[in-house]
């Protein structure tokens, strides 16, 4: 086998420890360091460096993996370390992708590195299956339903509220309105119709639940559209049975040809860990970016520029041998 | 908008005629002309040629999508009309591959065409979903399902029996298996495991049923291997009842991170028309071919070389602003 690709990681969160742990899975790569705001030596990992010092790395380092949060992290940090480095990033504001794309453009251009942005499932495997669906079958619709899992956003939003010790938040997708989808029958939903909101609860004792609960089912932006279940639970029950971080979802195009025939197209994802299958993408990913960096490309990209062939560790002769 | 893809067609079977329809579904394309070796003027359709005449269109198509089969069409055709012109087939012989691919390949690049072979939807979309699935969970397994659909090369097996007016034979994939790949416990199947077999049969008036019943089940390489399920019917049933060319499927990729969390991806597809929704596969490759060979590129590829954005008629920009 020819040289390692050699992986950096910036921000040792969830996300971050799963990119470790994913590299390890990947013959081809190695880690050589992951940056943090930290005390390295506090964090009991002999690859650990401190962010200030990652200007050393620059030729020691293929491509930077950037598990920071979308919010205030990465809008920073991936023009700025793709001065110098080759970088894959999961930024998932929406709103702010185009943005964040020119930003981190100008930089790989100038620079002359290459940048993937928004990766891992939703932005990223998510969008690519829309992109197919609505290509392949122009004429129908597409949908998307996310869960059963854990939303970080939701729990975090739970805990804010006075009185509330802890809380996690599940997103159900409504059975009924996939199966009416699969159906074929094109329908249009509320938000209402497609997720259910399922909220476990640990308050502080001697609160009034009843206003916790309608806090909770009354937030708006976060709950107020929803069927809201809230169930109080007790701290141990909480750690016992919702310690995980599941996720998941579907995205589906149903399509119909020129002589009515209805064509579905479905995409399933179940995930035990969120963080740790979000980390596998990235990592895929990142093997993309040297391939593609190294055929003389820079700039930014998202999935959509990435041909499927680049994030295997196969030829493309075996692919077409042994997958095609 | 730009000027619109011009497309040709070559050949004028259930698949040609899937592109013909498909075409009118994609405002940013027009079909020039349809060639066929038959004589044109029996078809009935103002756009049919005879595919001696297909060198007066050098530069008047942009792609031409081959419909022709396999075993013999192709592996003729789409070197030599590569010389003139970009093309996307589907050609399925999976172990000539290879061979289909350097053919083409070496014409492309001498005649600056760009041709894509092997689209389609296995080999195809769920070869891009195999990709995709053992790139990103490299441990773990993947296993695909066919159907439930019509096998045209299983219906014309049973056709060959003496004694058979007509039959079709359905190809369904055991839930009992596809349960047990989901439940992520990594199972491995005999061949008997995976499908069934369900014939439906039109018999000659007075033929010994249990003989062809017999013949069906124990036919090599096509029905021994497999539970084989054979229904009697009227030529008026099988008629009304099985004249569609439904098909269908699921790629299933089941995966382990390395702290043991068990991750899932799942892909279905679930048609009414098999020959229509392989035509509207190659019509969306088709657009990527075209925009490909502006950029430069020529020679052979397959689905795994495309970027998926190029499949869309929207600009990069666009996507990444409405679909990211």
């Amino acid at each position: 086998m020819s040289q390692k690709i050699k992986i950096g990681i910036v921000g040792y969160g969830n996300l971050g420890k799963g990119v470790e742990l994913s590299i390890n899975q990947n013959e081809d790569m190695e880690l050589i360091a992951i940056f943090t705001r930290r005390d390295p030596d506090s964090l009991n990992n002999p690859l650990m460096r401190n962010i200030k010092d990652i200007a050393d790395y620059k030729d020691k380092i293929d491509v930077m993996i950037l598990c920071g949060g979308s919010a205030t992290d990465l809008p920073e940090q991936t023009p700025e370390i793709a001065k110098m480095f080759n970088t894959v990033d999961s930024f998932d504001t929406h709103a702010n992708i185009p943005i964040h794309y020119d930003n981190v453009d100008k930089v790989g251009k100038e620079k002359g590195t290459l940048n993937l942005i928004s990766s891992g499932w939703d932005p990223g495997l998510f969008s690519m299956q829309r992109i197919l669906g609505e290509s392949i079958l122009p004429v129908g619709n597409t949908y998307t339903f996310w869960g059963e899992g854990v939303s970080q956003g939701h729990s975090d939003a739970i805990r804010r509220i006075d009185g509330v010790l802890d809380g996690k938040q599940y997103t159900v997708p409504i059975e009924k309105a996939l199966e009416k989808v699969r159906s074929g029958k094109n329908p249009e939903f509320t938000t209402r119709e497609k997720h259910l909101r399922v909220c476990y609860v640990v308050a502080k004792e001697g609160e009034d639940l009843e206003r916790i609960e309608n806090e909770i089912k009354t937030m708006p932006n976060y709950f107020d559209e929803y069927d809201t279940e809230v169930n109080f639970i007790t701290k141990e029950e909480l750690e016992n049975n919702h310690n995980g971080m599941p996720h998941g979802g579907y995205v589906l195009r149903t399509g119909q040809s020129e002589t009515g025939s209805k064509q579905r197209i479905e995409f399933v994802l179940e995930l035990e860990s969120n963080p740790e299958f979000t980390a596998s993408v990235l990592v895929a990913y990142a093997r993309a970016v040297k391939k593609m960096h190294s055929n003389g490309e820079d700039g930014c990209i998202t999935v959509f520029d990435v041909p499927l062939g680049m994030l295997s560790p196969k030829s493309p002769s075996e692919l077409r041998k042994e997958i095609l």
